[in-house]
């Protein structure tokens, strides 16, 4: 697989707020038509998670939670709101970490993640969004409306906190058309030697990228286009990209 | 900080084998003039940990290391080369997980990572490449160096593994001339509410998106341009994104 000598990266402008039902796909063809950018095979759309599950309609009026007794109890621990805490519990496998304003799940699409991804930024007072049911069937369904003629890759961003690093970095929830992960396994290096990097986090690094345009709440820009990368390994949905239990060290 | 509607990224052509005792600022130079390239506020370089390395003379021949007996006793538990090994822990605080074939410390700066970062690939037979001794002083001399009359930034990138997640990622393992970290903390979001996402990743952010450019073992391609960011918190080196041992929750 070749590296690129150049990308560039552009936020869609003019993307409406998006709100429940609206057709993604739509909106962004419309906004590829106005900033008149035509789709090239190679190009990758990075969509922000909150615009994705706002138009899969993944709001919830916290009123109409009931906690349980349990989410009640870890509410009280960490100091957060228990219609909040019962639905993160509920779109969770289990709760890694607990602590006072912290509540680190894994999630049931098995990201280790605060709040079970589950944000209160930018949705309106008394609400909360929770991550698309299937990030890598929504990347799919997107990419499949978009691509016309061209082949191109969708991925679908989100801000991760990260061990032993401060700050967020953008990863990749969702992906369809490109390989989220590229392995280059029996490659060797300009010496003849086998690569000693050998699987790399693509669809995580182009989330990354795309994030630096994003901003952190991704408001303003939250549909940015990636161009000019070019891949040959199948395509792999994100999910590729989470460990498995026994093969991780660090559980 | 606004985020940038496009940003540019440029792998700078024609950079040579960089050998020990080279002056990178000035092969960088070279390639930036060749390319027609000038520098302007806000542009970011992107330079492979392995190129900083090799400038700085961070090859050891293997066969000059003496292993202790607590490195031959490591080697044999992780089945690696017990020279290799002196030199890992030597560059380590501790080790945090060993077993065959896999062999991660806490490196002397902070990183918690594999093989305390030491890399043999494109570096010839029965050599091993170190860190650099202080990559946010490396690239701080790379600033000085580069910024003429424009305000840049500077990024030595290294790819690390990850917890939880497969795959490897481009971070930040030095900067200068930008914040590697951006604070919004008291930012707020479209309805007026705190943003939940606070702390960016910037530079590590930027480090993965040069990755792209880089590939694997940053063999073609191990000098990048970033044009297009901006900011105006002030400049922070790489190595305030490690988290403390007391704040992190994962140790």
């Amino acid at each position: 697989m070749a590296s690129p000598a150049r990308l560039e990266l552009i936020a869609l402008p003019g993307l409406p707020l998006v709100r429940p039902g609206d057709d993604l796909a739509v909106l962004v063809k419309v906004a590829l038509a106005q900033a008149e950018l035509q789709l090239v095979a190679g190009d990758v759309l990075v969509l922000a998670q909150k615009i994705v599950s706002k138009a899969e309609g993944r709001l919830v009026r916290l009123d109409t939670v009931s906690p349980s007794a349990h989410a009640k109890a870890v509410a009280e621990a960490v100091g957060k709101d228990p219609a909040l805490v019962e639905l993160i519990l509920s779109e969770s496998r289990r709760v890694v970490r607990q602590r006072p304003g912290v509540l680190i799940v894994e999630h049931r699409l098995g990201f280790i993640m605060a709040n079970a991804g589950i944000d209160q930024s930018n949705v309106g007072e008394g609400m909360a969004l929770l991550l698309p049911e299937d990030p890598d069937a929504s990347a799919e369904r997107l990419r499949a409306s978009l691509a016309s003629s061209a082949e191109i890759g969708v991925v679908i961003n989100d801000s991760f906190g990260r061990p032993w690093r401060l700050g967020t970095a953008g990863v990749a929830i969702g992906a369809a058309g490109l390989p989220a992960i590229v392995d280059r396994r029996g490659e060797v290096d300009l010496f003849g030697r086998p690569l000693e990097v050998t699987m790399i986090a693509f669809a995580d690094e182009i989330a990354a990228a795309a994030s630096l345009l994003m901003g952190p709440a991704a408001e303003g820009q939250p549909a940015v286009l990636v161009r000019g990368l070019s891949w040959t390994a199948p395509a792999h949905p994100a999910r590729a990209l989470i460990r498995a239990e026994g093969e991780d060290l660090f559980r």
